[in-house]
């Protein structure tokens, strides 16, 4: 290969280069300027598009991929990378899950699985082979617009889903002849911005890295993870696109990733016109390629390729450097199989939003509903006559996706299938005698003074509906576009959640949201709070079964909700984080006593209960180490069946670094039957238990621990 | 010495174990319990108190230092230490300066150096030898609740004024033959929690620890700073009380301190019961003795020595490891004379509180005071007939000190000297023509609702007057006991606030507070707005004076003052921190266009106007070496005489370790006459402007650099 050839093959042009009109929805091939940047600039990669028809990306992905295996000298296939989130987002009549954040709170790896072995599906056909999902970071902090593409705060439910995910998506037989990569991101450290916006400085001790933010992905490195991209913020001091210690030294000498990495979008150019590390591009290209980059998603531009050139005649980058990177995305690309299948095919376009595809995100979207308040059983609702619709989502198809799904930002209304629900219709359906009345935002307006003639008129107005909904939250964002400096819901929502409260009959706040905004001025006016999250296509549905009681309300909390704008911890938190001040008591301060979270970590409720008795625990000794096996039995005492999530906690008294106040290391999702029981059990040894020090090797853990589950716990020691 | 003599010297136990009721209040020596804790366990030291008349204080510390220095075996002298921390504010009659956070706002360094000479010189006779001042903290957190304590949170002012504070209290002559030492705290790294409450961990990379939270802590050191306290809180997953890496490798070996090193209240026991690292006391105490403290403040209990002995016993502390302690111990004795001195005296009582010195803290007061809005020339106020006073501090003396004022939280209301004004008092003094009427909180209550026919003749009684000014922001506290979760002023304020701001009658906010309280709802309702911080004994004159224009305000503010509930930054944050998006222009990000601080750093504007024109800079070589002289002509083209501080930023276009958008490098206080121009210099070599790395070594500096003062720029190159 040509220095060319090999630089061609670390770089990721974007496909508005090589379509007509330069915009993103436009999938039609502009052959000419595809050629060019193939055949002479041997362009290795390409990514991207919004959401168009099968047959269209068929016709593209064709075309493209014959231009570099049939007319380039050395035939070497193109790598195709899209946006592909939460099912095949970017492709016309797919099957769309929930996002990252509602699959958390399923608490089920399985719905993770189904959605990247369907979106490899839909997608392997028609040419794509490089899905930039799943997310690994974890949602710590509520306010970064990212929060909603995170399987929440918790490092072992972001491992076991985020495996899952890439099991799903890269080990997917039934697209054979092809396989698809998963994406495995953004590494490190991107979730926790300081100032809560996207993309803006973390500041993660090592310590805390391997504690917390390393897990997730090395879980899935270990279970085979093709390719990583890189967290487009600084951490501590130095973007990571030009960290070595993190990229080289952490990802691929400590955790033993020896796939491809990738840049994330212009984020090379970024470190001269963002973090301002370098004084130009090429500078950017030699600290980014040092640090251990191997694609680079320029996307714009060939400035990469001219950089590199010049890098290289300088001497400042050897070619020994470059064919690492190259031979790491030529295995990439042979491990897909692109060699021998490089062309995308027409002849099974009806797996796309095939029934059963759809029936699985809809049982995800249902699973990931949860219920944190329902104050005299105002829920199931009880065959209501009359229902009253109010928010921002009642009659919103985008609002139930969020960001990534059609286009960028999430599409336009129009551009989502005609067949899928809002919560109007999905209420409609669901409750086919009652009355759906919908009130915009606007009849809201005006009403707000108390006790006015206007307010009264109105209260008296909705005294004939047996049931209010408001269905508010956010509308559909992503990365910066999402920054906000109020974590409270908009102003106008927060208003009319007032008014309706005041009314005599019920009222349900269902929450679309991507991120927990603040609802603790709200919350008195309600009866009934869902969390809905950002449930997809098939979310209208899994919304209205929750409220009528078709679905028995399993899902759970994967973050904790804040209660304050100004003081926020996850529940993994330190002992010191939390304490509080008894003004009766001199000088008393007392540790954890209160939480400052409005619904903490796993809350959620079912129209049944549950309760859990004879927790044991019992120590055998194998091998000369000590095993542990816990049992509890849990017991449906409720009048339906429903579905109980088991969470093992394990908190230690003591360790050199502060220890969190508990840590979840087991969990599963039990169905029972009415009146059912069943036992429990995790079983583990005291070194799973092992936490890092600074450097990340291992501390033995010692001393005492508690085991929690339910309301019980009981101890053991080390 | 025996192993005990010595253990004792590395003790310090509190008043309440000596004196005759156990309240912190009571100065009156319990001979027999000080007799015991003093021969028969050797404690070396002592600590706190309340404010109390001088001749009491000199009785019990003549008493307390006889029995040490005539009946103890060795005659060591008692060292005694104690919260003075704005003045001599443990007692009574002392002259009390402002907070520190009010000094920053003075730019001044003389007004810190005074306050540490004015305390030294009130305290010295009466036998307190250290004083627990100056906080050398950022103040980085404006929800931290010892904000108010810091200098703010920029590193040069802290460090200027810091240095002043240690040098005004350590080298004043005018206490001979006695010597009193300051104490630099809290090292290291305790004024940023992430979750803004006192005492919870902070997350601090190294290099942003050498970058800003060192500086103010190796100036003073340099500066000849005797002894230093330690940060209670936990940095990095790790209690500073027990970290090798903080107290010996980095205050020791790297930064070169070698005096005493004491901890925070009982803070080898929050090892083991806030922090969890050790499992009991002994632990605990093994833990922070390696890591390198000197003295425990232990101090309600004689656990420290036991534990010392059994460590000694076990061998796992060897006696060499205290004696190191024990050295740096007795030579802060002997540097302070106390073994020539070792008693108090009572001849030169008339020092406290003596008229200079109170003249000096109503200057500092006045020079603290930041004039944040002054729409239509509200202020100062033209012969006003009738002024109407509201807010909680309208007659509040304890309101304006804060806390570590009288008592640990603030002194109750009665025990402020009479003389001391209340901002009622303060503005009839200042208005003795006019009619001043104060309205309690109860009157406004009830009156929120628009337009109702209550309101309507509260605001027409209103427009009698010709000023109203809100008196609000907070009440006093310190450490915990002022930890908040939600930045806004109380409802109760915002909401009258809110009310007043409905008069026609131009409503003034003046600001009591200890931290910058959101106020983003409230400002619009006014017509203008002074920052008085917490000004101390001399502030409701000092804040009289401005209002009437006695003194023309030249405070500027030391912080950003926040905007926005979940978005902060202080004013040397990085470019990629802030950047805004335009939904006119596609996946267009704009960098650093708009403020997210309501008020800026260094706001506060004047009576009077000041130019800035003909900014130069000129390069000489001098020795191979780049001196950089800087001029600017500053004008005042007002018409009364009036003050501005001149600010220089250094701006640097890029850095491998992404740079500060700029960083304040030089600052100069100028009085102008009315029409007066005077020159401003800055002189520098780029060397001043090297950073550190992630070691705390210097880079050198490299690049573009832009100099910025006024709203002047210039650029030069390196």
């Amino acid at each position: 290969m040509t220095l060319s050839e090999k630089i061609g093959q670390m770089t990721q042009l974007d496909v508005t280069l090589i379509n007509t009109t330069g915009e993103q929805r436009d999938i039609v091939l502009n052959e000419k300027k595809a050629r060019n940047l193939i055949l002479n600039h041997h362009i290795g990669s390409f990514l991207n598009g919004e959401a168009v028809e099968a047959d269209v990306w068929f016709g593209f992905m064709d075309r493209l991929t014959r231009i570099a295996a049939e007319e380039s000298r050395l035939g070497i296939p193109i790598i195709y990378g899209i946006d592909h989130i939460h099912g095949a987002t970017y492709l016309s009549g797919s099957t769309v899950f929930p996002q990252g954040i509602n699959l958390g709170a399923t608490f089920e790896p399985e719905h993770a699985r189904n959605t990247g072995r369907i979106t490899a599906l839909e997608c392997a056909d028609i040419g794509h082979h490089w899905c930039f999902s799943p997310v690994l970071d974890l949602g710590l902090n509520p306010q970064w617009p990212r929060f909603y593409e995170t399987y929440g705060e918790d490092p072992l439910l972001a491992s076991k889903l985020g495996t899952a995910f890439v099991g799903g998506m890269q080990e997917n037989d039934e697209i054979a002849p092809y396989k698809v990569s998963a994406t495995g991101k953004h590494f490190l450290g991107y979730s926790d911005p300081r100032s809560g916006w996207d993309r803006t400085p973390a500041l993660i001790p090592m310590q805390q890295i391997h504690e917390f933010h390393r897990i997730s992905f090395q879980h899935a490195i270990d279970a085979g993870l093709r390719t990583i991209m890189l967290n487009s913020g600084e951490v501590n001091g130095v973007p990571v696109h030009a960290s070595h210690e993190i990229i080289t030294g952490l990802l691929r000498e400590e955790m033993g990733f020896d796939g491809v990495v990738v840049t994330d979008w212009d984020d090379v150019r970024k470190l001269m016109n963002f973090h301002f590390t370098a004084e130009n591009f090429t500078e950017a290209t030699y600290q980014s390629v040092m640090a251990g980059i191997d694609m680079c998603m320029t996307p714009l531009t060939l400035d990469f390729n001219k950089s590199m050139h010049e890098l290289v005649e300088s001497g400042r980058i050897t070619e020994a450097r470059i064919d690492e990177s190259v031979r790491r995305i030529l295995k990439l690309k042979f491990d897909l199989g692109l060699f021998e299948n490089p062309f995308p095919r027409n002849d099974r376009f009806e797996r796309i939003g095939r029934a059963d595809s759809r029936a699985k995100a809809l049982k995800a979207a249902q699973e990931s509903i949860v219920l944190l308040k329902n104050e005299h059983d105002t829920l199931p609702l009880q065959s209501p006559k009359r229902i009253a619709l109010f928010g921002p989502s009642a009659k919103s198809k985008r609002n139930l996706c969020g960001g990534w799904t059609i286009a960028w930002q999430g599409g336009e209304e129009e551009r989502f299938p005609e067949k899928m629900h809002t919560i109007e219709t999905a209420l409609q359906k669901e409750f086919p005698d009652a009355e759906i009345v919908v009130f915009s935002d606007d009849v809201l307006a005006g009403l707000e003074q108390a006790s006015s003639p206007k307010q009264k008129a109105f209260l008296k107005q909705l005294s004939a509906f047996d049931a209010l909904i408001y269905a508010g939250g956010e509308e559909p964002y992503c990365e910066y576009v999402g920054n906000i400096s109020d974590m409270r819901l908009p102003a106008f929502q927060r208003n009319a959640i007032a008014l309706l409260g005041r009314a005599e009959t019920p009222l349900i706040l269902v929450l679309i949201q991507g991120r927990p905004r603040l609802i603790t001025e709200s919350i008195e006016s309600t009866s009934a709070v869902l969390h809905a999250g950002l449930p997809g296509f098939e979310g209208a549905k899994a919304i209205a079964t929750v409220l009528s009681g078709t679905v028995n309300p399993s899902g759970r909390l994967p973050f904790s909700y804040p209660k304050w704008p100004n003081h926020h911890l996850p529940y993994h938190h330190k002992q010191s984080n939390i304490y509080f001040f008894d003004p009766n008591v001199a000088n008393q301060i007392q540790q954890g006593t209160k939480a400052t979270a409005l619904f903490p970590f796993g809350s959620g409720l079912s129209y049944c209960a549950f309760s859990y008795s004879g927790l044991s625990l019992k120590a055998e000794n194998i091998n000369g180490e000590t095993r542990y096996t816990a049992r509890v039995e849990v017991t449906n005492t409720g009048n339906r069946s429903g579905c109980e999530t088991v969470l093992w906690f394990v908190s230690q008294a003591f360790g050199r670094i502060s220890r969190p106040v508990k840590q979840l290391r087991h969990f599963e999702k039990v169905p029972l039957q009415a009146g059912e029981t069943r036992e429990c059990t995790f079983s583990f040894t005291p070194a799973d238990f092992s936490y890092p020090d600074e450097i990340g090797q291992p501390v033995k853990p010692k001393g005492a621990f508690t085991l929690l589950t339910g309301r019980l716990e009981t101890g053991f020691r080390v």
